[in-house]
């Protein structure tokens, strides 16, 4: 079983007007509301792929309610086991005129104790041999030490560990992942340091066993067992980047589940079609199943030695 | 006893940021949610003049439970008396910098049952004098003549009725009116002439009583028995505008109650000093108490025909 596990869920408004104009009034006619949050992307991609998959992490209040009551609705597969947080959950408003103007609320930091009642979840229904994948942020001002023993649960579990977040949550995390994606922003950000191959030792340092690196549309590269794979799409793929990197997220959580470190090249060729999948959909969570494999066989990957770079 | 009516409530969120950027990604850290809705602005004026009031109209879903509790913090004094809608209640959102930015959701129209329901509470929990007020919008496409039926059932309840809406509805409303509050703008949309006496008459020919004209910082018209009062603020009153014309219907309700008629230039003055109190706090539905009272002497009433305009 692969499990997507989101400490920070939303619920995803957005809201469609004509022009997005500073200091007027919209009325919104048309709108829609969406499970929201990096994990249930993940998952709503692993769905799509055939994949049976729980989800899990913190949800409180009415929002909280609505988003379980939505996500039955759109992703019936999914395995729902969540646990309250006792703070309602956050909502994320996206305005969309010709462009998506995003407004994401922080959340509210749940008790300490609900965090011990995450892991206790963790290290009661994961299974020797599963995947699980935690992804997004913290809410509020949740200290970020919190992501690395969320990591280090799910490993004392026995499961593979699938990180993707940002800033110091993925410093945290790194002891007690198997792999970390980051995007370069993202790595150069909580490491300081602008060189990817820099970078990406600095997590190995602190124990991390392989660190994936989306580019956006120069790709992704993949650095494990002193080794770097460089994989590039044959073409440029238009469409919404946002969700690009779940969708890569639920390629990696596939790979590591069945056949994790035996061929690298094939996992990053995998992530790489899936991710710009997700770019071909507008839709955050959603994928192209034909593009993906239409992609699959064209995808260049290079491979060179860790200390070459 | 006053009663405030809002047939379209909302849970008003307000976020908190440096600077909207178009297209941009923007986290949350600050931010409010408040009960809201024009008939809720009014109620929480009266609150603070001293004066009970019941609250009521359509409720429905997690929105309308959590608009509740939230009320029951903020306006304790306030009776609630809602209808369920079975429908969401709306919820609005306001980008605040330098400048508000509003995205107010147009809701969900209930079903047409709802209508009676709320026409039945209003048959059965008005009493003979008591005061009605009628504001805001109706939830997405409801058709306008509901805001005349709700209006005749509290005018059929023995109330006078107070009504401050916009287009359609108002012209639905005025036959059963005793006090129409539109501004301006609304008044020459609702009845398509550019003129305020030719825009009063119009609205005086389908049969309502009083017509209070609100006009921004040129003061106030109140039109009845022939009649047309004008009164203008001694100085200009710098801050936000929203909620001001709640205020002054907040005024003409206790006028309403006690002296209807008897000395239309006394509800005006009161109107104008009251809806200017609003302008000077910075949130919709609440007043400026000291500077009502410093300014109530200060209102300069003018008087003359209405065939003289």
């Amino acid at each position: 079983m692969i499990w997507t596990i989101t400490p920070n869920p939303a619920l995803d408004v957005t809201y469609y007007v004509d022009q997005l104009r500073h200091g007027a009034s919209h009325r919104i006619e048309e709108m829609s509301v969406n499970p929201g949050g990096k994990g249930l992307n993940v998952a709503r991609v692993l769905i799509q792929l055939g994949e049976p998959v729980a989800v899990g992490g913190l949800l409180g209040g009415a929002t909280g309610m609505q988003l379980v009551e939505l996500l039955a609705q759109k992703a019936p597969q999914a395995v729902q086991r969540w646990t309250d947080s006792h703070v309602p959950t956050r909502t994320s408003v996206a305005v969309v005129d010709d462009d998506a103007t995003l407004f994401n609320e922080a959340g509210l930091a749940p008790a300490p104790a609900v965090w011990q009642e995450l892991r206790q979840l963790i290290q009661d229904e994961v299974q020797e041999g599963d995947v699980v994948c935690i992804s997004g942020s913290l809410p509020g001002d949740t200290p970020p030490h919190v992501f690395g023993e969320l990591a280090k649960a799910a490993q004392e579990s026995g499961a593979r560990v699938v990180v993707d977040t940002s800033a110091a949550g993925l410093l945290s995390a790194a002891p007690h992942a198997d792999l970390l994606k980051p995007n370069e922003h993202e790595l150069a950000d909580a490491t300081g340091h602008r060189s990817i191959y820099v970078g990406v030792r600095a997590l190995q340092d602190l124990g991390a066993s392989a660190v994936a690196v989306s580019r956006g549309g120069d790709g992704m590269e993949l650095w494990a067992d002193g080794t770097v794979w460089r994989a590039k799409l044959p073409y440029f793929v238009e469409g919404n980047p946002t969700g690009a990197g779940d969708a890569s997220v639920a390629a990696w959580a596939r790979y590591m589940q069945t056949r994790a470190g035996d061929d690298w090249a094939a996992g990053l060729r995998d992530a790489v079609a899936t991710s710009a999948a997700a770019v071909a959909k507008p839709v955050a969570g959603e994928i192209d199943l034909a593009l993906r494999e239409r992609l699959l066989p064209q995808i260049q990957i290079d491979r060179s030695e860790e200390e070459a770079c």
